[in-house]
């Protein structure tokens, strides 16, 4: 079925805030069975948005307004549907009430006038309550179509999205269940990956997507059938195929990240992780504390910035000396010193040129990781394609993966 | 003027890649006077995508399309222009040429057959020839509007809007100059602001917008006149009022971020700089290594993530069990510590609660900030919105700008 989105905020067009919402909900429709044909950006305009609610709700099945759910005047999203279907809005008696308690729980009391806006319904909606904010979505089923308002911020989104409107879209399209599921791989070309597992694309009701992702390739296998147990067998016999093809180049899957599963691997075994890092400035810490907790098993660390630093992080002087700043040897002796200075079982090293210039005829883009886990270390060379930012991220989720396979080694 | 964006290609609508293009341009678009109203994002779609420009054609003065310029037969953006103006396609000599000279400089001879199709022009464009890439552009005009093709990819976009497309767009809009300028500010609420600057909106040809960024509000005054000469001088007009009004508030101007402008403070002086960062767990050392040549002046740190790491980059223990690790004096400590401790002129300590929850009955997003620069030392406590991922933000932009403060100082 076709689906479309429509946008709603003037502060979208001016590039005060990203529309972030649209992709996010763009890489999870498919997995309903439905096909995004569209995404209309419109400023709070109640003209412009009812002509591009109109246009939605002649050429689309499912319709996705986002934003202008506000309580001010410039908040029109209600106004324009209940101009574009011709329905009359009126003040819902339980809305109303729902509202009140939410403020008075927040000890606002009385509830702004203005707020009661958000408690107007046409005929044809029910009310989706929304359980991180204060604005009810409405939901729209009326001529074979359905339409749902959801809150623009992110948060609140992805919360409704998730837990109530899934669930609802799943009863009402049309017999078919559809489940997914993303692996992620790293250390291949999307070329190499893609010859691989092309026996996975002949399976019958599957449907395989490769991406290019800033944490490696992602490929996501998407299952359909009839009903729902026979399309979980179409995806466990393609997950089989999948781990028999990919093998040791899969570190994760579904919404995990290097720092989670780092962070879950190193719980599980009880060690604690110390990183001295030198191009990467601090961002391999950064990723690490990223999640919450990570005081669990994150020490901390040396941003080594200078040769200085290095040696006062216990880097041996003569591994410098001999070898570069910037070598396997010393990446390796980052990693060590990692874990003795600062008293960690498991320890990263760093060190690169992360451009844009090459430095003492070392290519821009030249990453050497070294990782020391208790029983085993090693160290791996990275060519990364040399744009500055790239060299970073690209090293940090590197760092992160490299890591978890020493982690995962029997 | 009315403008108008369209934005092409299948990998945004699938989420795999988020849209930055639209928004970039919407923050630019008001400067040369033109309002953007509408932006539609289409898959690699020739009938979809001609509808949505008859649509554009319809109803916008200057229209601009992104992406669907590659060799490749799914990129159909000059296709769906050609139908939608009715008009044919043939190869331009002098793009062809242009094209294998572009080829055969990066020793790939001969040039791909496909790319002839970036060589195929209409009879009412002229070629805007991509420096950064191989796709062209096409510039129309007809019918008394404006039609420009960008490329998708970001860098080339913004290249050839700021050195090509900007400048033809201004010697054709009508009779208006438009100069405009950023003001940085830190330390005022937008309500506070707002009021400080209130005369300002009263200057004739002037124009004013207040945004909250994550580095803090930013002012951006717009001034428009029928002559460059003139529009520059109500500029400067405001630009002295916005200044007496707003004064010390204001860090930087233009497109300067805290991390740079730091960057050239130091640089100025000819000082060093260090970090021992506790709750930013590495973000801030990540955000001042984000400026190519910050070897230059920074020479790294620690991230101190348990006691342990503030007491080895020498925080006296007399100060942690005195007045606890989250506080004033410890966040002083710190920062001396950066200075001692790694023989740099200035030192930032952070150390702070980044949540999600409280820790030791100090409340989320409760952070303090030493920093010490040669002849004065300070330290500032905040408490930020306890998200943790904005508390953590929000603790690097206030480091950083209140070392900018402290370089300032006389």
């Amino acid at each position: 079925m076709k689906a479309e989105i429509v946008a709603v905020g003037t502060e979208l067009l001016m590039g005060e805030t990203q529309d972030t919402n649209s992709s996010w909900l763009g890489t999870r429709l498919p997995e309903l069975g439905l096909e995004l044909e569209w995404v209309t950006i419109v400023g709070d305009d109640i003209g412009r948005l009812t002509e591009a609610l109109e246009r939605a709700w002649g050429r689309s099945g499912v319709i996705i307004t986002i934003g202008g759910l506000g309580p001010t005047l410039d908040d029109v999203t209600r106004d324009a549907i209940a101009k574009m279907l011709g329905e009359e809005m009126s003040v819902a008696p339980e809305l109303k009430t729902w509202l009140e308690e939410n403020f008075s729980r927040r000890n606002i009391r009385p509830m702004p006038q203005s707020n009661l806006r958000q408690a107007r319904m046409i005929p044809s909606a029910t009310a989706i309550l929304n359980a991180m904010g204060t604005a009810p979505s409405w939901w729209i089923e009326r001529d074979g179509k359905i339409l749902v308002t959801l809150p623009g911020p992110p948060r609140e989104l992805m919360n409704m999205w998730t837990t109530e409107v899934v669930p609802r879209l799943k009863e009402r399209l049309p017999g078919q269940a559809i489940v997914s599921r993303t692996f992620k791989t790293i250390g291949l070309s999307e070329a190499a990956l893609d010859e691989l597992v092309r026996d996975v694309y002949d399976i019958p009701g599957m449907d395989l997507g490769v991406y290019t992702k800033p944490d490696g390739i992602h490929v996501r296998a998407i299952a359909k059938a009839p009903v729902e147990a026979e399309a979980v067998r179409v995806l466990e016999r393609a997950e089989a195929a999948i781990r028999s093809a990919l093998g040791a180049y899969i570190w994760g899957t579904g919404e995990e990240s290097p720092p989670e599963k780092v962070g879950e691997l190193l719980r599980e075994r009880g060690y604690t992780l110390a990183v001295v890092e030198s191009c990467t400035g601090g961002m391999l810490g950064a990723a690490i504390t990223d999640v919450p907790g990570a005081s669990d098993y994150f020490v901390g660390g040396t941003i080594a910035y200078t040769t200085g630093l290095k040696l006062m992080a216990g880097v041996p002087s003569e591994v410098i000396d001999g070898s570069g700043a910037v070598s396997a040897e010393t990446a390796q002796a980052m990693a060590s010193a990692a874990c003795t200075t600062y008293g960690a079982d498991c320890g990263i090293g760093v060190t690169g040129v992360a451009g844009p210039g090459d430095v003492d005829g070392i290519k821009a883009g030249t990453v050497f990781i070294g990782v020391a886990v208790p029983g085993s270390a090693g160290v791996e060379p990275y060519a990364f394609p040399s744009r500055r930012p790239l060299v970073r991220g690209r090293a940090v989720t590197a760092a992160l993966l490299q890591l978890t396979r020493a982690l995962q080694r029997p």
